[in-house]
């Protein structure tokens, strides 16, 4: 279960304190133009240490491509990949040993494998994530030849929806958090996407539709904990008359419809229109106040997380959205190529 | 991609105006006793025509078991199971054969395939949904030997919250759904789901959380565009230290958290407390109105329904929400079996 | 496990002796004219009762299809299929329900479920292959839009190789099951397999060799104990300066092999060469004879069976090894497609 | 499809004069002791240049961990590991650059992908064969817990099947492998395998019945040409009344049978016998002699191969046929663990 898709496959590996994390790609279509940057940009985006808002860990991840590239084109064979861990400092977290975090993985990994990596969360440190950002990368290199563009930002901090030039929204979420972060709390909210340029046909009925794959991708992600899809939760009071999404056929004869509350997806299946979606992300349980929570034993314990604190991941989490979907709609893609015998 | 699970597997067939809809349940446990009565009463909970709330139509709606007991137990070999079609009257769906209806599947299935059933809208028709509620009755019979229990119920209609005794959540529903059928219109809401007595340690990190699981299988369900885990949207502007669920034991030795924040999964991983998620319906698109669109030629025309109308479907989907919600925790319990050489 | 394929793909139901087998197949093109009587005619092929080779059992096996196909072409949705049982004398059996029959799969089933359907033979009996077939007639329907053509015959019955013309080939086998049915004994042998003009490509390294699938694929029906490809163990003996296939050049420019020790496929992928494997089948372990055995307490017991008795299943075998082949072929045929962005 | 497995997966990637080969192990069970030791020691029973019958090529072939080992155990998630080329010589393989090798996956490769690494065979190198000696010697590890052992042999050279003492056999073999060395060919032959203890119930009718996912792992590996069970071809001869396997009870009261014809699995299923198979393995494709074959633009042309040869891969092959065994009976151990609700 650490492989994400059906045809176009990410398998990952690894743990925080570890000796690496990395995966292999598989199902990467032939003859594709590998561009590195790109892809270490990709990295990039998702690295904390880039301003006040994110934790201070300087993590260097240089991913390292192992296999499945020739002469700088893909080749269809598999894709692997590693990024080292080079900032690990175990005595950190030798305290949590015994400790069961509050809303942290620690009690439920415990219980169902019966021992754990207790080392910067192990397995389920945000860490794992960049394995997803280089396989989104991949399927953006495929995606973008045929037109296929992801834009994720962040929408909503707390109450607070972002509004205003990027500027003004970065500004808007930095007084955010700032307090927040002064608070030694955290914060959650709303990241949105939007897909444009997907082909139609995507999506498989009845239990593969394209937005069952989006949400199942998203809540995949650590602390996600809702997905909507077109208008959303925002809109549960309007009826069917003010909701449908009436057809009309364009100059150039290509059928669209006037308004876009089916977030491009009907049937399951994608109709051509932007495909639009939110992801709501919970607060990291990480805060830098005293809780009170139970060790291994059951004794219960106060317990003041200490070291490096991340108040608010929206910011990261932004590609690794735009990854999940990117891999969802390439899978997707590769998928309805089965669809007819021939086209 | 007819089929949903891993372990524990449903694979569905069948259109709206054929032969007959059916499946096969695969990874069925051996030994359980199975109630014909339950199975039966189940599929009545997403009949039609049982009130003024849904729509008229008489669906005889009897399954049939074909495999896979044996003197009144599962043996573990395939479940076959049909549901006959008896109501069809395909000439009530001729005038759809060339237009495409705003916001249902026409076009994209158009698209898709190169040629789609038109009768009744086919393979997209909600008549699909009883097969997932076969696949749920039997999931959930082998879960009520292990005590997990489901109960989902409309929580929303339109804008309004439902509130007080069965009786009084019934007719504020009523009132809302018959003045939106008098407008010929149609309306949506969300439902709300507990699964009560889940075992701790079920849900597959990384890409296969339960929280993942469940979001991309409710986000399978006809109509469905969101969803969300313990207090989800709702409690978007909430911080880390409010929301953080902390641990304590009981007085039996037992380790649980005060609040339930996390909707019972952490870390992807079922632990022990209640789960509870939400499912956003839209409004059906079907509605008594005139609206716009365009034929298959793409000449635009108007368009009126007529026929059947089942303006909320919200109550029909509450078994089915609950259905999908067992298919899941039997094949992450099933999962979950595999995770230690023996236990 | 009873689902067949990875993008074209059958799951299968049904018991000897319950109300009726059948399946779903899933991942059909759309487009594929249906040819029912062929589908018919296929089933025809393996039924019993067609001479003095076979057992008297009259089964009628008429399969009704359900969904998936809309004014006589399939429509991408799955197509769902059921196969009555008509001729089943429950009483026949009893007398197996406390014994272990040698070679049978009545002991593992007991081990493994704790439960089995004893009667004929329950999940295990050969009528199970039926839905293989109708399974592989829909592959074929599809590949023969292609020229893909498979034609198996029965190569070997017991020791002696059968030659000559069809008619001096049924008078050899009929010559020794003949003597083989007198002694109230059974006896096996050889099927051999071609596929015709299959396209290149077809096949994925590593796991996915198209020979691993086909012989998975052969492995996986009743009584197969044995696959080889190419020369197979016939020429074990013979070295690589003798086996190589050299390529060459026809006049219209096409790359072929001299030879075919490759049976088609190299590296795992075809070459477009005829595709050749033989399977091997063990003789059925029913046979008119005392046998000792055990029942389900332990006690050995002398057993002998009665009733119809089928002493050589080779010449119904014939259809389910080319329906086997068949559904492996479509199956990597489309995989193949998803092998290059666009093609 | 560089994945194998159900339940218990390994995932590969890598090519032979690429940066490293290496995989991913998901589904290994918690709570294992990791033997580092015994890792390696498999993988050095399958590395060249171990006396004359072997090529000359100095592979270092260390497997370095990655992830899911957590102070000497398994934890349960994946174990991420990697084997760096150290030796590789790309200006050896320019010549194959434009040429089709007779036997060899150069044509079948270009065909599908469009585009090949020509570096020592790419991915179709036999190096890829390491990764899976990796996830069988965790397989291993984890059944070793339960008794069930390993035991493969080459049992035939060529035409000459092996008898006698260890060294008797290892005589017998060098004095074939040395005489068609010497004439620059090479030589098949077969390998035999017995599984000791393994827990009867293992096995998934219909398709994934033990024996079928056997024979599609054997084949999956480089030069492998056939498959079979127990008796396999050698006994198309025999009647049912020779071969069916009598069931006994022991004096421990545990039932077996007298003979083993059936090869330890009836129906699909284990019944706890030894089980014996055989793998047929043709010369590799690589021969110091003149051979006609074509380059990529159809012209034929004549090619000598120079450099490292390895006349005879059946002793390197011994340790992975064992590595395929053990993955498919961790994988159907662990899938048997999901027949029944508990146990």
């Amino acid at each position: 279960m650490n492989t994400f898709g059906n045809i176009y496959r990410l398998t990952t590996y690894g743990e925080s304190h570890g000796a690496a994390l990395g995966g292999v790609i598989d199902g990467m279509p032939a003859g594709i133009d590998v561009d590195t940057d790109f892809i270490q940009a990709e990295l990039e985006r998702r690295r904390p240490g880039q301003g006040i808002l994110t934790t201070a860990r300087k993590e260097a991840d240089r991913v390292e491509l192992l296999s499945g590239i020739f002469e700088g084109k893909t080749t269809g064979t598999p894709i692997g990949f590693i990024v080292r861990n080079t900032d690990h400092h175990s005595a950190d977290y030798s305290t949590l040993k015994d400790i069961y975090r509050p809303s942290h993985a620690d009690y439920t990994y415990q219980t169902k494998y019966g021992i754990r990596d207790y080392r910067g969360g192990g397995r389920t440190s945000a860490r794992e994530t960049l394995c997803r950002v280089v396989g989104g990368a991949f399927a953006k290199l495929a995606l973008n030849t045929l037109g296929v563009e992801f834009s994720a930002q962040v929408s909503q901090v707390g109450n607070q929806p972002l509004n205003g030039t990027p500027a003004e929204r970065q500004a808007q979420m930095e007084d955010i958090v700032t307090r927040v972060r002064a608070a030694g709390d955290s914060i959650g909210g709303i990241i949105s996407c939007t897909i444009s340029h997907c082909p139609a046909g995507l999506g498989e009925p009845v239990f593969g539709k394209l937005n069952a794959a989006l949400a199942g991708a998203m809540l995949s992600i650590n602390a996600a904990k809702g997905f909507d899809l077109g208008g959303g939760f925002n809109t549960v009071g309007l009826t069917g008359s003010q909701m449908n999404d009436e057809f009309y056929t364009d100059p150039q004869g290509n059928i669209h419809t006037r308004t876009n509350y089916s977030g491009g997806i009907q049937g399951g299946i994608s109709n051509g229109e932007d495909i639009q979606f939110r992801v709501l992300f919970k607060p990291v349980p990480t805060i830098m106040q005293p809780q009170h929570t139970v060790d291994t034993e059951g004794n219960e314990v106060e317990f003041t997380p200490h070291g490096r604190h991340d108040p608010c991941v929206l910011t990261r989490a932004v590609p690794i959205v735009e990854a999940m979907a990117a891999m969802v709609v390439l899978d997707y893609y590769l998928l309805n190529k089965t669809t007819k015998l021939c086209h």
